[in-house]
């Protein structure tokens, strides 16, 4: 890893259970990742390289090398590497999306470099993803990853349509973050391997995931997210969080999410909080890391493999950011 | 065909001459971009169906189907779609960066449902291209698109950081159009054949393409491309008859393109023409087009089939849209 002190604990503790295979294995994926950027010309490279460089978990690349198992496989290192590219681009587009002048406390790239620039670098990591896929002549890892980005999309274009919808239930978040973060999760896993357990396995720790991010954007910390507290409820999004505090307080249903400001923001932020509504919504994020582990019970797991998939089901839910 | 009235007249011909297998094909394709953006979601479809009908030539579908001969292939109707897919996803997004309000004389996706919705509906398109490639199962394709995508990526990076610089000679102009035009006719070409003078073929035709754009932005007329005269030269985008213009007339030099507005910028455009420029620059353009079809002469290529391409070959630099 080029940047141990930035690697949250959850994810520190899968390396440090790993006998350093899996560190080796995503240090050759962040090399393939700098590959893919590079020799684009000067000033992509520097674009792409920032966003490399910006960091994240590299998440859903441990996923892809976790479930392919412990053998050095070239295909899952391009797999590990190509997903992130997707996920990448994804971030850059989203950032442009809500003209978001941070994202992990760093200034984005939508930012430092104008939206223009940051739309063409997006939708350059996104080509390169299927262009590093292609190279190992899988087109069943292909298939896997665009059906994933149609997904991805999808969830987007969910996630505009709903905008500042206070009508929107359980049912309807529930979908939006399957298309939105699940589907990723869940082709990571199927990028490293076959077992069908690994679907459900990524779909439950992808919608847990989603569902302890929408719970952070409403306790923070901001010195531990990296963003203030309320962003996405300025952004207009309708999350658990808001659905479960609306259910029990139906003031709130009342709330003008277009009117709030950041103050008003954080206000709500507070008075979501007050109902309780984060402590069962984190509760519903640890029953499904519970189910994504029943899934791998029946499969042809490795025992070390076997812990290393529940470290990761632990971590995505402990962790803030 | 769907809208045979909008189809231009060299395209047309081509029609004409392929003895109705070419239609029918071309109406397959048709169906397979309809089926690809159907079904994810009402709102996405109608976007997405507004991008369809919003038309266009669907040049590099018939390419690809030229190249692959009459004989039906499923292969080649699918990667036809799917390189349709992706212009279209480039155009959507191309607009967005652009703030167009119109494109062929018709509202943008980013003028009626915003850059936040269009910018998704270019992902999607985007990632439904290379889902459709890969059912096919078929890697060679999925990597000739992906390299072409990476091209177009570099191609709008490139535009922008070249943009209202006047010091940008000839040969950084024909590079911009090669990533920008000439690799996705050239992979067109290669999807639908094998054969190695398809390759350039494809990139000389592309090139010709892009010539005659840069052309008709400065000559319009804007009733026939459906755009106001120097559009692009207000965009800052330095084109080939700018370039030639002012090596003949050193004054056009010494233009402010950031201070351009609407009616300086029409001004500009009866200035290049009255260099000659752009009489200069259609010929470059033919002159490519002939070596397009000098790339065929050794190929192994059915009389009809040659006969079309030539047809298309000529039919890049006889149109206004």
């Amino acid at each position: 890893m080029t940047r141990p002190s930035s690697v949250p604990p959850p994810v520190t503790a899968v390396l440090d259970a790993s006998s350093r295979w899996l560190p080796a294995r995503l240090g050759e994926v962040e090399q393939l990742l700098r590959r893919a950027v590079a020799g684009h010309g000067e000033l992509l490279g520097d674009d792409a390289t920032a966003t490399l460089d910006a960091g994240g978990k590299r998440l859903r690349p441990m996923l892809v090398l976790l479930c392919a198992g412990s053998e050095r496989s070239a295909g899952a290192l391009r797999a590990a590497a190509a997903i992130e590219l997707v996920h990448m681009a994804t971030l850059v587009h989203d950032d442009v999306l809500d003209d978001a002048p941070l994202r992990r406390g760093l200034p984005t790239l939508a930012a430092t470099s104008g939206r223009r620039r940051a739309t063409s670098t997006g939708d350059l990591l996104f080509s390169r993803a299927f262009a590093l896929l292609a190279e190992e002549g899988d087109a069943r890892s292909v298939a896997l990853l665009a059906d994933a980005s149609v997904a991805l999309a999808r969830g987007e274009l969910a996630q505009r349509r709903d905008a500042f919808d206070l009508s929107i239930d359980e049912q309807r978040y529930l979908e939006r973050c399957r298309l939105k973060t699940a589907r990723l999760f869940e082709c990571a896993c199927l990028l490293g391997g076959r077992d069908e357990g690994l679907r459900e396995f990524g779909a439950e720790i992808g919608l847990a995931f989603q569902l302890l991010d929408d719970v952070l954007d409403v306790s923070g910390p901001p010195e531990r997210t990296g963003k203030a507290r309320g962003t996405d409820l300025l952004d207009g999004t309708v999350t658990l969080p808001l659905i479960e505090a609306a259910a029990s307080d139906p003031a709130i249903r009342e709330v003008d999410l277009q009117a709030l400001d950041p103050v008003s923001a954080e206000a709500l932020c507070d008075r979501i909080e007050a109902t309780g509504a984060l402590a069962r919504v984190r509760a519903r994020a640890l029953q499904m890391v519970v189910a994504a582990k029943q899934a791998l019970e029946g499969g042809d797991f490795a025992p070390e493999q076997r812990q290393l998939l529940s470290l990761v089901a632990d971590g995505v839910v402990q962790r803030y950011s």
